[in-house]
């Protein structure tokens, strides 16, 4: 199950530059490149001719020239050449999906080009704020993009899967709230005089207890955002405090594998490499931790021929809400086609 | 096709420790551990949460929590602590398994918990009695346990497959008898005044005739015992004979690969650890004969697109009544199920 | 799909020897061998009995001994012996496939024994022609047997894929015709007065500009075989010019894996080793060029949900016409085989 008309994260800026490269994105195989001028685009990699993979063919200017027969396509999709003939036939095209570059991602729209709209790309200014420093990666995963999004909006889980970085018990401890807003899901946990987690005391020297917040900001189809805080409690002094955004946009690959981009966004100590390092390091390794549950829970709902459902708790009343938010979307844009 | 009510073996009784260890039996996985007080527990390895894998949380007392969100399952499957919240919910629950460690080996009831029988664990007494020593090990068989089964039940096959050890024309050349005693098969072959196979030889110096006794009982879903008996002919001489166990449970992880654990109990030169080597060695690169026969023969069972049926002959009888017995305890067990 | 009634390459004839080994040729599994006379035999590689692989087994005289209980079939597919029996029943047999030795390679009928005629063997005479040489290889790919086919009758794709070898603009400039003569089609292109490609060049001298023939001839199911000239211009001069026959047959493994037959057969410079050596390295380079492309283009047809046709362009007549043959001759099987 996959919305289209979204927009999903294709690569860092950084990744798509004038050579070919293939991504896949919700079951379909692009080709990215960038323009002369520097706009990127994305295409469908299937030569309209014989379907051979165009990503394995040849930038040529602004045009794609595939690999095989030499049939070759302009930014928009349209065929601009056929070796051995004048004639184009109106069906030698591909489709080209609308592109934006935003907060460091370039960005995919999968659905119809005509409702692409740039102010549905997720809020993660933060990533390219000035007075803000990130850094992140990519991670592979095998494992349905929702079962991402589920972890991300119930950070109960960090007592359990993240004790050495970013968990302790005060998570699980402290209620959280949800609320929906249109499209959007926020949650919110504020988690009052408690032992920082040990990530915290290492990047803030944070020893005494602390206040930390985490503000919680789902976006769909798969972005979430954490504004996540700890000051010596009772003084919301971040002088003394820690403040960084965790941005996340996860694009399903297929129903199995999915691409997690992420990043950890800071406005302290923005010249300390020593402290970026650490963080990213340890955020890495943290979510690799999800990631060794999340395969896990793929596999056993993969398996699973049970009819019985699965049992809620009250922690997960931010997922639940994110996961009614989408199949609420996806169901009215499979109308709106049927029409 | 699983018999569900019957024990299957789920490991050695030392590799259940106090710690969480996965398993898979007739396609559901397990999650496994001791008790503080040493009793084997199976539950199933999802949690009802959101199904991710018990087996990678950890163990508390006999309780296991779970490594995602931290649901806490006691050794009957029932709940017994949600973090962040008092009410449990009567459906927060696994399904337990019954358990029994018998003959060496871990048992578990795959079917219906009231109707565990620990009558029907097989008799593999010979595992574990006095004046017998065994040895053995658990073979990893990318073909379904019946195979493996039928392999047990026709030895005519040890003149083809395993000549370079226990297998000789004579086994062919002697006509087995099979009998049906309610669950079970037995066949027998007594081989009179032939030479001895190679491991025979080596194992007792019997250089001369000997008389052989193949004397097998099935007991579903997939045990096999075989008395083996090797003496100098006309003699039943077991001081300059030879006389083993081949003790011997298939567990089907799924429909196209098994757990084959296997034992050869013997009652002679006890002390003698040459001996214990040389028969473990060659009985394993024995099995890994059949190994190598029965993974090639899954593959052209599962390639086969005819319908063509597979032709008797008169050495399957036993393996024949075996899966005949099975069938019906299939058909038997599904008709209660949907009654 | 397949054409059942025709003939495969299954093997170089040396490969077959007096031992057995196994073949997939659409879908099925055969064992292969060569009689004490020297006749090479396939049958299908399921033993009747309990459908072990024959190609385990041993080959005794004439006959093939089943690896695991000792079955016993001629090379016409009929049982001679079952262990422990004397009886035999007549359904314990299996399929003898036609075979028949021409051009160096070894080919079974796949269709209707009563139908095997060999002169539908394809005409591929110059792989063992006096005064001919010829140098070849078989390469494993993982796509549909009639993108191969597709390839070789489209030789623009030389001047995209095969820039290094044998491929220059001077191809896709030059139109080619085609016809169709019964189950063959027959594609020319006639380049005059071209610059050589480099492979040419290396391989005869040819500085100069060139005249190149490329006359290509498909034969059902997947034969194709292109003499291959190129002379200086206007001069016809085989001296110092270029001739070879571009021999290829596909086999299909399964619908989506290919044994690719291959040979370069020339009938100049027959002492020349480095030439040889030259010629063979130089084309299979170019292949797997051409196998990289196919199994992207495999990828790309197999996760395609559009119903979108291909759009086809005129260097695909040829192609287009062959996949017609095929599809028609397969059609009339299968009407055949349901009357």
């Amino acid at each position: 199950m996959y919305l289209k008309n979204a927009w999903y994260v294709a690569g860092w800026g950084h990744e798509i530059q004038r050579s070919l490269t293939q991504r896949w994105i919700i079951g379909e195989p692009l080709v990215m490149y960038r323009t002369e001028a520097g706009k990127a685009v994305a295409l469908e990699d299937r030569c309209p001719h014989r379907r051979a993979a165009l990503s394995k063919g040849n930038l040529i200017g602004d045009t794609v020239q595939c690999g095989y027969h030499g049939v070759t396509l302009n930014c928009a999709g349209a065929c601009v050449a056929i070796p051995g003939q004048e004639q184009i036939p109106p069906s030698m095209k591909v489709r080209a999906y609308p592109v934006a570059e935003k907060w460091q991602w370039v960005w995919v729209w999968m659905g119809d080009p005509e409702a692409a709209d740039e102010s549905l790309i997720p809020d993660f200014r933060y990533n390219s704020e000035p007075g803000w420093l990130s850094t992140g990666g990519c991670i592979d995963v095998k494992a349905n993009y929702q079962l991402l999004t589920d972890n991300l909006l119930d950070l109960t889980h960090e007592t359990y899967v993240h004790a050495k970085t970013i968990g302790n018990s005060a998570v699980v401890e402290t209620p959280m709230t949800h609320r929906v807003e249109g499209r959007e899901v926020h949650v919110e946990r504020i988690i009052k005089d408690a032992p920082p987690p040990p990530l915290f005391a290492r990047v803030r020297n944070l020893d005494e207890h602390i206040d930390r917040w985490q503000v919680i900001r789902f976006q769909p189809p798969a972005n979430v955002s954490i504004d996540a805080r700890g000051y010596p409690a009772g003084t919301e002094d971040l002088e003394k405090g820690l403040r960084w955004f965790s941005i996340n946009s996860i694009t399903p690959v297929d129903e199995r594998t999915s691409k997690y981009y992420w990043t950890i966004t800071r406005c302290f100590a923005l010249e300390d490499e020593a402290i970026t390092k650490l963080i990213h390091d340890s955020i890495l390794a943290t979510f690799m931790e999800d990631v060794e549950i999340l395969e896990a829970q793929q596999i056993m709902i993969e398996t699973d021929s049970r009819t019985k459902a699965e049992v809620g708790v009250r922690a997960d009343s931010g997922s639940v809400a994110a996961r009614r938010i989408l199949e609420k979307l996806v169901r009215q844009e499979s109308a709106a086609v049927t029409q």
